[in-house]
């Protein structure tokens, strides 16, 4: 393996040049909560621009809105709230959305088509409006360099820190840079019901390579980890390119494959981030599954083992149960033939051939204690394989998920329900 | 709609004529054990039988050779164990069931072919053989009717109760009855891995319109459960026909439709009670689909909402969620819109055409206190639709679920494993 031709630095979404944001608290839980929960993220020079949305049939008012601005042309402001989800809001959500994109357009000198929306919160509240519209102006007028990581703070909601990532690279002789922040849920911290991932790059690159490029990223990267198999209704990652590095990339060009790399990197290293800060989770599994006959049924293998409630419970009590592991394997696969299937888990040989392995369980379990570790599948039926990063299932994760009366009942304190 | 045609009655799995049945204590969990393990019921007549059995690819030792035994001709011996699923056990898992089989059938004077043998427990470690062998001539001996009740008890595992049924009715003046005893898991509770129902009648069936009605009957009863999604190694449903009664029922003869309907009410009252036994479960859900293009879709959307982590959770808390089930709802099915959907929980709208319905937050929350309610989810897409029996989902239950390892120490104390 070659070495990276990228590095790490510190920063996060407003790293690269000719980006500025902001946020503000708007107490859209309640009145009287003070943190930052409305943010706005501006490329400064015109930008191309990439978006994948969730592929769940209920869709948020910002999703529908946003993807509709992605596919007529392009973005290159981002105005993102937590703590409502604006999804199965009706006609009133589709309004509210419109009227954050064009209060932003007017105070930035922009069209309101190149504004997204992202949400992020519970579902089937309205926006408290009345408290995020009077602040948006003051959003725009304090966009500055430095601020990105208010703006990883605003996004967040259940997760328990901020998911920022900045990495660099030379192209004959100048300095291109990513930065992206993100928070988690999704399909993971369900609370919450969204992932958001904002990507923004100081490289120029056509639309249709940029949108290829993030599309490919995002099935190898997000769509790759469960936490409790739920695809939210708000999932949204977007990628802006500004070209204000002066380094203009395409395919086949100098410095492509690396930005191709370093993008990659990008993304998966926030998905793995989004999967360690899980909802009440105490271990981060890899699922690796190989020998598939092709890579459809090593994807329903390996989703189906990190989707497994018993499989998960197992992880959570420290338990090496392969048993509970091939169970899985044989009701999501649809080719298995059980008298070939090896399991190894955290690097020692637990099942082979469908049978136990000779490991003594004494060693499996001392390994399983560690907080990370890797479940190998070996179907022996072909050259296909597939990976999904998940996690346990933890007791408290159900008792945390148990209620949102909080949110309804301020909902209702503002009028929003009854 | 018309009345019953047949009664409930006192009894269970050898109430019907010509079956007897016997169960011992051979301690297959651990030697010390004093619970009754091991149990037999056999018809003293020829019977015609029908099996239904895990669809799987991982299945246990006892579901390759009894679907064997079925197809092959019929069966009128069961031997059912509780402890240990004989799953994932290699040639030896086969051998044991073959010996299980060949004891039982010198005993019983048939050919090894009409025995069928069940098992619910751990996967992954063979049968404790050395306690199961020497006991089987004693279960034979003791057979005897009125003894039902002792095979209900020796099949479950982590069920808090025995699961039986018995019904009668009328044909030309002769009483036909038809009894089963049942226990959970399968898909339910998951630390045994294994659904077991027996179903006795004393009516003579031909074995074709047997297995054609038992496969009809499963698909509307335990194939529509789920506690916790995970499908067992073991799953076996079983049907035997002896003709004791003298009544010999057929399509289009009478008696026939009554006989359909007593035994789906048996099936459907089967699955329902091992819903309400899941393990550590609270709630008992009834998620009816209605209104969807076609029945498939119809049943993706009602196992999508029946399956959700988040869901199950809020209805542990009492939290009347329908921005979680309508989440599930778009994820789960295919050609649903959202601005359709209608959401009734507890009889109550909560919520209508894809946004927030005008009850009152309290008077939801109130409904779902109940241990059991309803949720009725109309796509208004089309007049197919499906109903699945489920239950929430409980930190006790990931609790329950964390560790196995009370097993296999006792397993590797027997030489089972290392």
């Amino acid at each position: 393996m070659k070495a990276r031709e990228f590095k790490e630095i510190e920063g996060g979404v407003t790293s690269a040049k000719g980006y500025v944001s902001n946020a503000v608290s708007c107490g859209i839980k309640k009145p009287t909560a003070t943190r930052l929960d409305l943010a706005l993220v501006y490329s400064t020079e015109p930008a191309t621009s990439a978006g994948v949305f969730t592929t769940n049939r209920v869709r948020a008012a910002c999703v529908r809105v946003s993807s509709d601005h992605i596919r007529r042309g392009d973005v290159r402001a981002v105005i993102a709230n937590s703590g409502n989800a604006n999804a199965c809001t009706g006609k009133v959500g589709l309004e509210d959305v419109r009227t954050e994109c064009r209060i932003v357009a007017q105070e930035l000198g922009l069209s309101p088509k190149e504004v997204a929306v992202c949400s992020t919160g519970v579902i089937g509240l309205p926006l408290p409006m009345m408290r995020i519209e009077p602040r948006i102006p003051e959003l725009c007028h304090g966009l500055d360099v430095g601020k990105g990581h208010k703006v990883a703070s605003a996004i967040i909601t259940s997760d328990t820190r901020e998911k920022e990532i900045a990495v660099s690279f030379r192209v004959g002789g100048k300095e291109v840079r990513i930065g992206s922040c993100c928070k988690g849920a999704g399909m993971i911290s369900p609370n919450m019901a969204t992932m958001i991932c904002l990507v923004c790059t100081d490289a120029a690159v056509e639309r249709a390579a940029l949108r290829k490029l993030l599309r490919a990223g995002v099935e190898q990267s997000f769509n790759c980890i469960t936490i409790d198999g739920d695809m939210s209704t708000n999932d949204t990652c977007l990628l802006l390119a500004n070209g204000a590095s002066g380094v203009k990339l395409a395919p086949g060009r100098p410095g492509w494959n690396t930005f191709c790399e370093a993008l990659q990197y990008v993304l998966l290293e926030q998905a793995r981030r989004v999967v360690r800060d899980g909802e009440r989770v105490t271990k981060f599994v890899t699922v690796r599954v190989k020998g598939a006959p092709d890579r459809a049924e090593a994807k329903r293998v390996a989703e189906g083992v990190a989707k497994s409630s018993l499989v998960k419970s197992s992880w959570n009590g420290g338990d090496p149960n392969w048993g509970r592991i091939i169970h899985a394997v044989g009701y999501a696969g649809r080719r298995v033939r059980e008298e070939k299937v090896d399991i190894d888990i955290a690097g020692l040989p637990a099942c082979r051939a469908g049978v136990q392995a000779d490991t003594p369980s004494d060693d499996l379990r001392a390994r399983v204690q560690a907080p990370e570790f890797e479940v190998l599948i070996n179907l022996h039926l072909g050259r296909a394989q597939y990976t999904v990063y998940t996690t346990d299932l933890s007791p408290e994760y159900v008792d945390f998920n148990r209620s949102e009366y909080a949110y309804w009942n301020q909902a209702k304190q503002d009028g929003l329900t009854r």
